[in-house]
């Protein structure tokens, strides 16, 4: 009794795009969407040629277009994924919540925070689903640990230090990914803290259940004649006493993308990295480190729940984001039948992108005050 | 401008099974494929109701029906993945060449010998494509290994070893997955040999480019009641004087699915193992060893062309699943045109199912004589 | 020609304690030490049952008796090592340095900032030498990774970071060597911070060849009733305009002695850990990794210099311990000579010494400040 | 308190040999032991100027002489250790066995089967103690390891699997450490497999606590113009059924000195790598892996007491090494006080020299016979 697929759009994506490849393999891994419609880029030739190009049923020059067009037909698309860069995202996003097309939006959730709010506003107020795709919560081990701190395997949490180190733009800023990522005008007032720092904040909220208090940030641009930084170093200060550090680097050379939480508190430690997703290093205090595994010996049904395949054969990246999808697929079977979200289902929401814009925010500020504690 | 999805169908793969759910991914992953009919189990009953949970549009009591039926229609399907036990192979495969549909089949390529002959002349006949899945040949370092050995660049290859372990079977066979594995009616005459031993054996030929001469092994069956090995120590003499050692375990506690491949020539030397996939280590003899990566400084055109998203994101065992079956999908785009499979096209085929028979052949040959050296 | 063996003291080091026997070993692994006296202990007793158990030809009740008396041996010591809590170091390397005996001392220098200056004072008058045991800048892989820098191989060096991360205070404080380092009196005003943050400094600096400009700290005492530090988050502002982080910890289940530098330049990276001493990670940007090791392929000759044996045969920290020793050694022979300590020479010396006392009090002062950037 | 140090002599080891040096400091590392004499080379001048370098009290031209010499005086030394090449082990370890002087003996015992049973004659008949450094055992995760499969750990182990590949053969054999390695005159019989795959073989009977019952060997001498095997593939069977394979290789690029052993029981499974020794892996089956640590939470007592320092301090393989020699100074101890050996210890004597030699032989007699089943 397979529920029929979810009828899917994009605005960006095109097809020399990163991103946009991640999304459409992320929605068609588990089966449930199906992309018929795209505006999938700004230029209006492009768009076309990329639709062409992915074969998909209906092409527009533009999302506002595409929010109008599709909300009038009766075979619609019922959800979007919006995969441009961060200054497009608040007007495409509220173009679709406005119809009621559920929005799957990438972070960081936009590149002011006047669009934040105002996107903020529009979801609340949209009776359709807002999903933004923090990706890295949907590794199954990272499911297991929040799990495993939610039920006191940790005891007190301590300390949750945060890295997410990369390397590709040592050098000057070049290509498509680069370039828009070092122009405040499409990236925001966060570089480095934007594009991956608010992963790196994100994972450690999602994980360890905490709230954060307080941050001392001191941030660099050492790209010549970058003005956005490309490295931050963060002081976390929880509520509840625990604390915390946060780096975040795009110029440290050996780096592909190294994101590594480590949680501690008075009963043990957990320790994870990106690179190695389908492990979990969980330490009891005074017992012998044990290394848990995705699906494998010692995982939790929040694991297992996240993973298609035995232990030992790697899930990645992309099956990671799949996941996210996958729930929201679930979310929104149940929105069609008109009931209520299911209570396990757990995806980053708008509430999740307006912390993270929170979050740059305080950065930027408390870097432009000598690194004094700043409130998010 | 897109190539209209190719239509898929299924044998075996019923909504309990490990390697269906496989094969459906790998199918979808990439957007090559649409599953449209299936006969997913032996037992009609199971067969229809797990075709209607997969929301397929035509469910088939028995494999017969379904490739009478498909090769009928129009809209027919054009390919069929064979996932059943072993036994099954032959049959189930030789009723779609007949009828000209491609074969995407399990491996090993039968349960005997005298069925794999039988399979060998159906597929040659036929004018349809028979891919089997050796899936750790699509892995994007597997390439570059093979394309580097190819190249020269661990100069004339000395050893070749390479060892399979799991831990799975340590305690008495459990379940659909372990029952049918240990029954040498359904499985053949080898169990991990079978099963593990000849995806080992078909990656050390793959990238090493060699052809195996002699083999000596021992096999052992550790678990209590179990006929079929579940453990198998193989030295390898290849042609032309390089040496191997060939593991495969079923029975070693600790190891998920711990592939592992190694190779040596007189200038270099390769190490890669399938739970960190990602990553090969290359050696020029005399210099520090390189960690080379998927999509990566020192990546290949065999690695990047398997590869989706750049490095450090982690790609896995299903993307490498993938990779085949949208060779496939290549290679049936070009059968399409009526054109010849294009040459840069990479895929296992019924040499490599009859090569891995004729191993596991021998295999049991030589344990049953004292380990006596045999030629596969 | 083998040189005489150095006659050495020792003050502390009782039996039960862990760094006496450390010094120790580390005295004797390459023959270039005696070991015949010491004021083992501040309890006489103690100190004389320990020199008979150790079998020293010359026990003393206390360092002051020790100093006075060796000095008018023309057999007496010629080198003493300390090993005391840290707030005997002052009185006791004083008294030796006093009578043109050669110290060597433990870390941090002392327990007070008057203390280290009275100590500064008394080694820049003394015609005796003085080295600390940071003991990590021993180490042979740590060696090459500051040749490489100082030859240009990161570039300009952007990032400097650092952490020391433990476990065993966790718990509240127990045994003798928990005990005295939550103690403010015997320890200082830094607890984690001077105990092995100092190390974490020292390390860096040397390494990287910079200088810190400024720091900002935030530390914690979590262990119940403690009063001194067990964490500690500390970012750091170099001179030159590079920029780090040092975290160091004590209650961090699921690490043993996990010290660890990364440092990064515009055109490569190095990453080192100290529990897999013998490997080091070098990436210059834009190529694979290489993992260089211990006189080991790629080894410079400042790793090669500190080895005894070839890669592959582990050395570790004793070894590097041993390695202070033994440069030490050369310059007592030099001494002994009249010649002048040569110039190849390298042991952590008294300004090392005051480097760390001033980055104790600056770090205290932070974080009394509300994590202000302070001077050290 | 304290036992006088044992007097020493050494017979090689002159200063550019390598395996002289380490031999040194291991018997100086505990403090067990004074090196006072010895016939250094088998070159008269070479040996006295070794002498000197080293600063012995007393130099020899030949072990002969040096064995006459020492037994006459009261002074003399109690104990010599063995460190040239094979040929010559048994000629020096009878001389001085015959002499009632303890014998400390590299290995393989001896370079042919005939030696071998004269020097274990002489050992049987002398009252004088018989060490052979198969080093290896003294690392304590090694020990760790032994006991938890003496304790069951395990259950019933079923596979005793090790390896022990290195590199520096692979081109021409080069330097002094290499040439007389491929001249069976001074070799044996055996090449690497003489060289370190009895190394491989004595760790896996001691850590198994199993006895061989047959081998298959295959073994080939790569580089150009050897005649002594530089790799080798073994297949084994243990006495009560358990299976297992061994390969040494000294032409395999990136490894240096990668000894691996694993161990695989129906409860659970070991696995312990050489270059990483202060962990070992143990998995209970069906359960976590847990990587136990040298001294660390969950260290048996026969761990903790070949340790000096605490867990995540790397020790190494002289410290393993030096194992060895301080176990054997308690024996000598106990000998020179006229007791019995203390039960507790565990060092690898004529015995297990014995049984290498019988394993040698055993793999070059399969080798020669089509790699048929050989009694060792």
């Amino acid at each position: 009794m397979a529920e029929a697929p979810i009828r899917l759009g994009m605005v960006g994506g095109g097809d020399d795009a990163f991103i946009g490849g991640v999304h459409r393999i992320a929605a068609r891994l588990d089966g449930h969407y199906t992309l018929l419609a795209g505006a999938l880029s700004s230029t209006p030739e492009k768009a076309r040629a990329s639709a062409e190009v992915l074969g998909l049923a209906r092409g527009y020059d533009t999302f506002a277009e595409m929010a109008q067009a599709e909300a009038a037909r009766d075979d619609g698309i019922e959800a979007v994924a919006i995969v441009t860069p961060n200054h497009v995202h608040a007007p495409a996003a509220i173009a679709f919540l406005e119809q009621g097309i559920h929005v799957i939006c990438d972070k960081p959730l936009t590149s002011t925070m006047a669009d934040a709010e105002r996107l903020e506003k529009a979801a609340r107020t949209s009776g359709a689903l807002f999903m933004l795709t923090h990706n890295y919560t949907g590794y199954p081990m990272i499911r297991q640990a929040r799990q495993m701190i939610a039920e006191g395997e940790l005891g007190d949490v301590r300390l949750v230090n945060v890295e997410y180190v990369q390397d590709w733009m040592t050098g000057p800023a070049q290509g498509k990914q680069a370039e828009w990522r070092v122009d405040p005008a499409r990236s925001g007032a966060g570089g480095a803290i934007g594009d991956i720092g608010t992963h790196a904040y994100n994972l450690a909220c999602f994980v360890s259940g905490l709230t954060l208090d307080r941050l001392a940030a001191d941030l660099d641009a050492f790209g010549t004649g970058r003005t956005l930084d490309d490295n931050a170093h963060v002081m976390l200060r929880w509520k509840g006493g625990a604390k915390g550090m946060l780096w975040c680097s795009q110029v440290a050379p050996g780096n592909e993308n190294a994101l590594r939480l480590r949680v501690y508190g008075d009963k043990g430690g957990l320790d994870w990295s990106q690179e190695d997703p389908n492990a979990l290093w969980f330490t009891p205090f005074g017992e012998p480190k044990r290394l848990l595994t995705r699906n494998g010996a010692g995982a939790t049904e929040a694991n297992a729940r996240m993973s298609r395949v035995p232990g030992g054969h790697p899930e990645g990246y992309l099956e990671a984001f799949a996941n996210l999808y996958s729930e929201t697929a679930r979310a929104i079977h149940a929105h069609r039948r008109g009931g209520a979200v299911p209570g396990d289902l757990l995806f980053p929401t708008i509430a999740d992108g307006m912390d993270g814009m929170r979050f740059i925010d305080a950065c930027v500020r408390s870097s432009s005050n000598d690194s004094a504690w700043e409130t998010p």
